[in-house]
């Protein structure tokens, strides 16, 4: 592992990694911010799950995590949304597909499957890693994200019962298998059993068992990509049936951008100390 | 004036705006944040001048202002560091002239005083442009910035007073006129008489009779720019000789990126917000 950057901020450490990825046969970049307190003890972790098109530096840049983070004492990771090289095939010009679209699953179909495979490096492979080189309590972690990430985050809570203490997102594609902007990629990276999709796919598969404890998701009224891409009140039809708990704030007049997330993130920061305690 | 992007953050509104500039003699683009306090009566205006290579995009990302400044009920203008454009002189390969690098001084030398006329641009021709377009208090103006953008806020404070009620800094560039990354500017953009330079230095300001009734500078001990080209304890020293009160705070391990400003970017607002009443 390679430190490419570190910063002092908020009294903690903003610092970027690059590792050679098992799982996505490439080098991976990660951000990771420990807070003062780590110093001291093992904190706990907070995974950040990104937005399509975004690298870990988006919400680095613009999240406005660290401040609720150093005073909570948690540490906050955030990946890269896919895997990255010139030998990992992509389509260039498009932005919901390939580079910066890995949808957080792990694809079947060639070409894409040799790298695509996001779930076993968020799910295994990363957290690895992070355990033997970060002071970080792995038995206290939670996870939210945005768009993409927001559904890899629900997903990635749903099929791993009992590593997240709670869950939440910003503006999660509820139903990704089904909306448009995002069915093309469940197509090329799984192939046209849309059985298989479901494994992926939040509200699919909380119809099909799969529980969290609770949900906290903030989504603005005036984002562009709320009726077609995103549809909450989808998730939040399913959360109703299976009896999950869902605290869905709609916000008057936000759209869906870092203005949106860095406005609610401490909020989010604040809920999942509570719950990882 | 033209709106390039507006979006709803910490409840208040972020825009970017656009206008001809006579003072520049091109297009300039600025980011305005309006706190919500501003849809009912008109807010004081704190004006945040960014440092060399940046535009009015990397604090506006990066330098997380928006919730003091909605919390406080301050409007927050970043302005562009030079002007740009295809017809506008430039030096390529010099990230320390040129676009970027304004330096916020009107140029006496040819071919850079056509446009490179920051000081009236600043000075003069926005405040008039955003007196006219947005609900702000312009008795209750304060100024604070980066690096050349400190240099920026402290000398255009010295030589209006009565204008800002205060003036802060991050990490400023405490004598440029001597220092050698922006000596070569002031060279070109005012020629080889160095008394015309004074006009634009802050200690040779201060040591030619200039006051502002105090000081606030946060600076990283880790910044690698500090013993070369930022120097506070020039700043310091005339401070004192002069007997404006300098509240010099000298911080453990930051360097000179957002990662350090954000993280005083709220106290230096809050700062501002009691001396703006």
């Amino acid at each position: 592992m390679e430190t490419l950057s570190i910063a002092k901020s908020f009294e903690g450490m903003q610092g970027v990694y690059r590792h050679r990825s098992d799982a996505c046969q490439c080098d991976m970049t990660f951000a990771m911010f420990l807070p003062p307190q780590a110093k001291d003890r093992p904190v706990p972790l907070l995974w950040y799950l990104s937005g399509l098109t975004c690298t870990h530096q988006n919400v680095m840049d613009k999240g406005e995590y660290r401040c609720a983070a150093a005073e909570l004492g948690i540490a906050i990771i955030c990946p890269d949304t896919s895997p990255r090289g010139d030998h990992v095939p992509d389509e260039k010009d498009n932005w919901q597909f390939g580079s910066g679209a890995g949808f957080y699953l792990d694809a079947t179909e060639a070409p894409w499957s040799t790298n695509y495979r996001m779930a076993s490096y968020i799910g295994e492979e990363l957290p690895e890693l992070i355990a033997a080189n970060f002071p970080v309590d792995m038995q206290r972690q939670a996870i939210f994200g945005h768009s993409m990430g927001g559904h890899g985050a629900i997903t990635l809570a749903l099929k791993n019962p009992g590593r997240f203490k709670s869950v939440s997102a910003f503006a999660p594609i509820a139903r990704p298998s089904v909306a448009g902007w995002s069915r093309p990629a469940f197509e090329k990276y799984l192939g046209d059993d849309e059985a298989a999709w479901r494994a992926y796919d939040s509200v699919a598969l909380i119809e099909d068992g799969h529980r969290v404890p609770e949900l906290l998701v903030d989504q603005g009224k005036a984002d562009g990509f709320l009726d077609d891409g995103l549809r909450p009140w989808l998730l939040e039809e399913a959360c109703e049936k299976a009896g999950i708990p869902l605290q869905l704030n709609m916000r008057d007049g936000y759209d869906h951008s870092y203005f949106f997330i860095s406005t609610f993130m401490a909020d989010h920061i604040a809920w999942h100390a509570q719950r990882l305690g």
